[in-house]
């Protein structure tokens, strides 16, 4: 393992300074910071981070007895950012009720459509984050301060905290907005402001990484399911029937793949990670006809980033620097159908695109477990005095990651891993057109 | 009123003939023959129907104590025909389940793939239809038959029902269905064979002459919210955020105006009824400005045949001699996109378009009650001889329908009745751009 | 026909004055007065209501051209009364929305907890109910105005109605609740103060007199479908499994048999109206008997005020007046487990009492219409200048009905209809063991 | 550590024989039996286990490049016993699959009836478990194979095993029926008979030692939060309305606990592991008091085997030998009543017992995956010749547990554990009361 390898793999977490204020939690019994969670990394964790340390230690998430800032002075700050996924509402009123009735702590501002809200020129107002506002949030998808996709100078938000007398900002984003909240932290280093940034990760596509589940992901893949059921009711109500489903996953197909795992009813799972061709005997045309000559008809489910190096469209970007995906469910119902009506063979065809369904319902009861835990150990680190971190589950523990490892690089589905041999076997997919 | 609508409003049903055998039932009670239902028409109903007849006489539905097969002998068949909607399998499953249960009917065998099932080319075989194959099936959308669009010649048909000794014929479909079932039992006629064709309205659209409720518009229009509700929870999640939302309904927006009506969440109701124009001061365009501009969001719902003026493309049929749409919605997206670029306004535009998965789900408790009844009662109405007739829910009352009125044309929103206006008060909409 | 029972079916509505002001709504289209809706009575109507008129005539609900009050003086108060249902916010947000948007009425105020809220000694301060206040309330179950079930005195209730300056009262509740409402309009016209009284019937029975369906018992139906899909589960799951459910219905098995119809899985229905014994070769116990020999598991669905003949407690009376039920399920359960022990055979029992989660789920898509129907013609009778009446659907139409009329008695099925008839036919019953 | 502590940890996993047979799976990856799973415990896990082994080992689940059986030549049967949970069909559905289509194994037998379906004198038949007989059964609740409680001897189950010519028999099952399981291994070797005998738990109170997860348990959470919603609706739609919600536990409150993090709207949790008082100034009784006073209601979820020190009954044992619990809620609303009652306070009391609802629902689609894993991996485990063995996840990993462990003891909630003290801050629940 190379040197740099090592120091990516750096898991302290930055603090703001010597904890010395006693917490209002009255627990029995609070996180003993000298005991890391040492954790045991199999051979594909390993080969996934690209890191060879077997046993890795990591902070321990959870209250601590002292903690960094006094309560009754602390104003806290929540922004939104990127995309909605199910849970954002939970993830704020966890995070509200947890400052509020655990921490007494009397304000939590909330920053409209995302680190925009920050910047005097669009205008919004900050949003008060009582108990009584927050109190039913969680029965709705979305997020109720509102988001944007692109990012802002951190000199400037730095300064509308400072404006508001922000000690801690939470940050729900994906990515790129926990590289911006790491930007937004060296900017409060550099100017010796004490102001905690925790990031609370967010990305729908399950693919940030070291987070192997990000909130709101079990709630997406159960409501993908319902669309791959219709799916199949549509491809078997009549003779030759295909039903293409299109799911999430730009670079990582795990919606797609856990989804099929689910219903156990896809025939064809296409995935970013995967390249296939269409042509030739092994190809995916000809593995769907076999298919279809057998059995009368089909199910396919197809991530939004699969199959990109067949099309031959130049690469745009849109404002959040993410590349613009060709269009390869379009791509496959041309083949498809010109495949079939060259060969004389009927196939009929139905397109279910469920993306923004997906994304936008409210989270089942897992996902809100889940999200209570992030908002309260989020606020229990901050409170501590820790900066630059996210909270995460981590094989059963709840840990801290400093931001620069989440934001270091994304995860995607691994073709050699256990898991994805059981996809494998649920969906019967004939290997060999995947080259 | 012309000599011409009075006959098209003949509410007579043919029998095969006098029924002299006694039912199996063991009813306390039997329908009167010598009593017909009498429903006053509304001046909004007469005006629908163009005709103008206040009061209407219709023979009621429900087992008879006389009926003309002698059930041992009687052996029944099931079609499925068209595209799916929830309340098939329903439909199905309370067909055998009364024939069996009910008159002791020993053979209902389903048909294949629609009428293709009846052409020997197609080589399907029959499916046995015994209460344990049917016993779970209503917890699944679709048809456990299948199904296909084209009509097929009724000479070949009734060959077919002449060879498998069918004496009853239960055609789930359209209103092109309802017209073949109607050329299948003139045919039956020319033979003098004593077949009995009886018709079950399916329709997403609700557009079915006289059938006021079509079974799974309940569940469709539910369905249909839940994607409105995705739809607002995308548009109010960003600043000057639009959520469109396609639903079906070809030329009638029944669908798009109930789901409006239940979530009153919508701000621009689209249908095909009432036209629109895009442009000018009291255009589309401009009154989504003014609402974006006050309110900083919007929800629009436009049914899949609304605004086909808009465009000038020439009309193409399907394979059922339907008319194949235009794409208003990717006209719609296009158009607000330019307009308010060009305005150098921000306009974040998601779309929905949830059709499948309305059409593919199981039918809800309200859809099942009313497949059960419509299943039920075509047995009774089948077994007493009648044909040529379709079973109906009207003005609460269960009726017999000749074919001939269901077939003879559609039904569509009345933009001048009260309905329409209570659909107008729920969003808001500035009627001025509708011309 | 007696005198009285035609007195009894006057079907006038008693106004405030005559109505001077242009209305703000600008339809196209308005109520004309003087074309009453006619209906025809079935005989099976006829019989229900006790009455022999069989065109009965009764005023049109929807907005008027020329209102009484003058919306931006009028003041509106929602009280909710008596148990909860489905659908009770959504009846107070189409109220609110309607006064608000389409009247530009500026003020509607909820009263708390029921009548209580009227009256000074519970303390209890009014809601403002502004359109954002009750945007989202229909995606909750129950009453944001919180309720109570005891009448109070109807001249407190005026004495605050004036007080507060109240023009409109919209009472939501049961028949005794509709009782209370014709009692304030009573003291209101002694008083010669002019205030509306407008009724909106809630019933979870739906069992008030002439209104065939209340609102949310669509809702009902299917979470009550939901719990006996459970019980077949647990039947089935067993050798000689017997799944109970407990539904609501005091003395109306609406709910019991609505939902028997939409699972078809129920094989004994129990409802108040037909009385049944438990012992003997025709009783209860042995048709369940056969009944499990033969087919191995049973599902029984008992409405809670089935079989109280059975029981030999004496009837006491809660805080509404209404008797106390004897506990009818669990003297079957009793009863039951005796018998086959007595017997030795076994059977295993599971009883499910789905009560208070079926009433507590927010309405589905069919009720929201109906509820928003309800709404916007309660604001329109309101506004015209009605008063002692109710507003509901009546065979496919909206139309006034007077308070008398409602309160004069509660419905019940009938078990010589055609409904009840289909009842039957779906559960497979042994009709002998009914007496 | 004891030495007794150290063998009761032997996770070595019995195996039939050497694996000789090539699979015919052609994966790319299998395996590698050489390197055993490490995992690091917790201070807390290790407090659980009552051991203080931190790095423990353990066998990896998944396909193995050799097999024992001959596919061919192998015969599997299905037993599930016990109680029914959501799942049980899933992982039905999944070995069948699993074994027909990846290891073409021909036959796969379900026994009726839990383990009486292997004892001649009940005089069940076997059902065969093709692909086509399994291929909906997810979509519905309990076990389509039936079940019973009582244990039956593992000579006799033997003989049977041995009649039907078994190699490999599943059994899904509580720790009764592990036990069992491993009582028939136990048998199967002294008669050096060559079957697999593998175990999947089945727990829906989630309290199967080691196993932190068992199917099933997410789905019965997210149902109960729905009886928990619905409780919150009944307690705020009144003043001083309290809901009671009964939730499964006989020995451990995971669900109840879980629930209620996931709503965030209970305000008390009585669980068995913690003992409370009614009486005194700390007693439930008082505090529930303040908290109605204050907030004028309060969701009260009480897992069913709380309390039960609280009642003088003797304790009795059902057929299972699990001992019958007292009735816990009956005693809370007797005493609640009494107690407002006598301070002349109001409290109006609903009960909601949704326990059969929850156990008899479907799986969800997290649950869904979990019991295609299970499966998947069972046959994997079975054709490697391993016996006496669970499939667990553990800790992000599936492994394999031997029978002993597993039937060891129950697992229930550490009140002293992170967990815990997350929970205690979700309801703000005083914690002086709890002793």
């Amino acid at each position: 393992m190379s040197k740099e390898a090592v120091l990516k793999y750096n898991t302290e977490i930055p603090t703001l300074g010597p904890a010395k204020t006693t917490t209002p939690l009255g627990h029995t019994k609070y996180v003993d910071e000298s005991q890391p969670q040492s954790l045991i990394m199999t051979p594909e964790e390993l080969a996934e981070l690209e890191n060879d340390t077997v046993t890795m230690h990591f902070e321990k998430a959870g209250p601590r007895k002292k903690i960094y800032f006094d309560p009754s002075k602390t104003k806290c700050a929540i922004v939104t950012c990127g995309g909605i996924c199910p849970g954002i509402n939970d993830v704020i009123r966890a995070l509200v009720l947890e400052a509020h009735f655990n921490y007494n702590i009397r304000t939590v501002l909330g920053i409209r459509n995302g680190f925009r809200g920050f910047i005097p020129k669009y205008g919004y107002d900050v949003m008060e984050l009582t108990p009584e506002r927050v109190t039913n949030i969680h029965h709705f998808g979305g997020t109720i301060l509102g988001t944007s996709r692109e990012l802002q100078d951190p000199a400037e938000i730095v300064d509308s905290l400072e404006r508001l007398n922000i000690n801690v900002l939470f940050v729900i984003g994906g990515d790129g907005s926990m590289r911006a909240a790491k930007a937004i932290m060296d900017e409060t280093f550099r100017r010796k402001r004490k102001i905690s940034v925790i990031g609370i990760p967010k990305t729908i596509d399950n693919d940030i990484n070291f987070i192997t589940r990000s909130f709101g992901f079990d709630t997406a893949v159960g409501k993908a399911t319902e669309a791959i059921q219709c799916a199949h009711v549509e491809a078997t109500g009549v003779d030759m029937g295909v039903g293409l489903v299109k799911l999430m996953g730009r670079e990582a197909g795990f919606i797609a793949a856990q989804a099929t795992l689910a219903l156990q009813e896809v025939n064809f799972l296409l995935v970013p990670e995967v390249k296939f061709s269409l042509e030739g005997e092994n190809g995916f045309l000809a593995a769907l006809e076999r298919r279809l000559d057998s059995r009368k008809h089909a199910v396919i489910v197809c991530a939004e980033g699969a199959g990109q190096d067949l099309m031959c469209e130049k690469i745009k970007r849109d404002e959040s620097g993410n590349p613009e995906l060709g269009d390869i469910c379009g791509l496959l119902m041309q083949r498809i159908r010109e495949y079939f009506e060259k060969r004389g063979k009927e196939c009929t065809l139905k397109f279910i695109d469920p993306s923004y369904i997906i994304r936008s319902v409210a989270a089942n009861a897992a996902d809100r477990v889940y999200c209570t835990f992030l908002g309260q150990q989020a606020v229990h680190a901050a409170m501590a005095g820790k900066t630059g971190m996210v909270v995460t589950h981590l094989k059963s523990s709840m840990v801290h990651l400093p931001l620069d490892l989440v934001a270091l690089k994304r995860r995607s589905l691994n073709p050699h891993s256990d898991y994805w041999c059981t996809v494998m076997e649920s969906t019967g997919q004939e290997s060999y057109f995947l080259t």
